[in-house]
């Protein structure tokens, strides 16, 4: 029922592009129309009179996995890569035009498909383009909300029972690795991506991860990590000062550009709405930041979409001006890094509604000391 | 000193292919030549009269690490995709020709650079070529072969930890768990691939993974799971029998397919040599397997090359006619899948060497009944 109406969409898109078939190879695109979470599959789709007809191509270590996971396609057991055989199954549907991601397929594979459409003497011509399958999934569709709900609560859970267990004198690594441990056993597949714990002069680093250093009293600890449930990714990030330290001017410093995120991650969420662009989300957190004197050390773009993957559309960036639409589920992470000294990154998943957003990371985020 | 080395042998296969400029965006490629470990990166390399000359682009969040980790390159930050910097770096530095990777360059991110370069009214043309990078990679030097080893070693310690852990009514997740608990506490920075705990029927998914299934007594449980070490994967697969069931007649039906499996590794291990090709290791398995009757099962390849990557040169498959060489490290893994009954596999990591190879994963692979 769910794959019906994501290719009925497919279908709407792929007829206003003009499309006659499509070959999908990107995996989380092939997971998201069919279901199958296998590692190696082609996905082939044509246009037909009465709708799309798909048909998964994929090799012999998949075969149950395949028969028990694929809807709304057929499937095709291939000797060797999975590519080559959808190459030729469009040739023989008869398009006369192929679609592939310009984004997701080399030049390598390019080559490939257009050697063995040659080879069947088919007049299927390949064709570039922006993934139609990436466009779909930036709107989230109800049982991917409820997932990625699932999954951001379930990673404020762990963030919480974290909060008892983190203490000065233990190592980044023993944090992530503890962490890691409790969300498998809360039932996660895996972690969306490698979890930073950044202690010290190492939170100025935006993308540290865990290291053998010890967290030292009166420090910093920025905590970003997401975790994978049901297929589907959460990303939070909270940054806290763990114990007491002897430099009370240091920690004034810290509290103040803390608390300069914070205005600024709070402006950001506010400012989300169907709507509005995606600019305009980064604008506000840097506007805030500007009036703080801090704008200049925040380094990166102000969110992103998730979903299966943790990187997907929408960027929450300077020059994004396509409108945020209700139903895109996305990060809000402003954050503040002095080189050398220490930094602040507060990070939200949210989702778009029409009147404005729902915060799906509802853990505390204001000033702590543990 | 290390990455010098590894940059003479680039410059000699560049000089040899006529190339005057290469365009690096693979991570684990720009890890191999610089050290560099952040997730945004190209690395432009120019062919000159006295050497090599390679310039690193990345964004702000990694400053500070590429400022630390990288050598042998210098740097730049860029704002915004450190793509486009690339190229017209490569176009000021007067480079006539560049080449990308075809299997590691899309369609799009061609374009991108072919639009730049026009832009610059360079006369540098793009030439999509089979990696020279990965085709370095795959003979690993002393350092590389030293990290293998380390890694392959942890795993074998976790391996033989887990087997006083293991016991019947257990859920997979939960042996999954605690295998990524202990690799983390024990150092290593993740798993190399998503953990594979596979028992009774599902044995036979070559690429289950762990679910909430709990373990039968007397059913075989298949583990292959890999680690990462210093930035080098480990990756080793063994099959056993958890307790007793109450088939006798099924017990021994699982021997029996665990014993040509392992005759039929061990067949394959001793074929290895530096100058066979891998064609005619993964032809020792299958034959083994054949005169078993079972060939028919082992619906995959024999193995496959490891590194800063999982899965790398070369395929240990049919028609790979590339002799081995001294230095490589590959996987040997046949597995017989009967669908519905169950599955083994068993998995050595080993280093090619001129007289045969070196197992790096040597915990016990014979029979077990834990």
């Amino acid at each position: 029922m769910l794959e019906r109406l994501r290719w009925k969409r497919l279908a709407d898109h792929l007829r206003r592009n003009g499309s006659a078939a499509l070959l999908v190879t990107h995996l989380p695109d092939v997971r998201y129309l069919c279901g199958f979470t296998g590692s190696s599959a082609a996905l082939a789709i044509v246009v037909g009179p009465r709708g799309l007809r798909g048909r998964l191509f994929t090799d012999g270590r998949y075969r149950d996995q395949a028969a028990s996971e694929v809807t709304g396609a057929s499937v095709t057991i291939t000797r060797g890569s999975p590519l080559p055989a959808a190459a030729k199954w469009l040739a023989a549907a008869g398009a006369v035009r192929c679609d592939v991601d310009a984004a997701h397929t080399s030049i390598a594979a390019q080559k490939q498909i257009v050697k063995i459409l040659k080879g069947t003497h088919s007049p299927c011509r390949l064709r570039a383009v922006v993934s139609p399958v990436a466009r779909l999934r930036e709107v989230k569709d109800d049982i991917e909300q409820e997932r990625l709900a699932a999954a951001a609560r379930l990673g404020c859970e762990l963030y919480d029972g974290m909060l008892t267990f983190i203490e000065p004198g233990m190592t980044e690594v023993e944090v992530a690795a503890e962490l890691e441990y409790r969300a498998r056993k809360a039932g996660a597949e895996g972690m969306s991506f490698e979890t930073i714990v950044a202690s010290g002069t190492r939170s100025s680093m935006p993308h540290a991860r865990a290291t053998a250093n010890r967290i030292e009293a009166g420090a910093l600890l920025t905590l970003d990590f997401g975790i994978m449930l049901d297929g589907y990714c959460s990303d939070m990030t909270r940054t806290l000062q763990v114990g007491q330290g002897t430099s009370r001017v240091r920690q004034r410093r810290q509290r103040e550009v803390f608390e300069a995120v914070l205005a600024a991650q709070e402006a950001a969420v506010a400012s989300v709405r169907h709507g509005v662009t995606a600019e305009a989300v980064d604008t506000a957190a840097r506007n805030s930041l500007k009036a703080a004197g801090l704008a200049k050390w925040f380094t990166h773009s102000t969110g992103h979409g998730l979903g299966l993957e943790i990187h997907e559309g929408p960027r929450i960036a300077a020059k994004q001006t396509e409108p945020l639409c209700a139903g895109m589920v996305i990060t809000i992470e402003p954050g503040v890094y002095l080189t050398g000294e220490f930094g602040v990154r507060i990070e939200d998943t949210v989702r778009v509604t029409e009147e404005g957003c729902e915060i799906l990371t509802p853990a505390y985020k204001g000033w702590l000391e543990l």
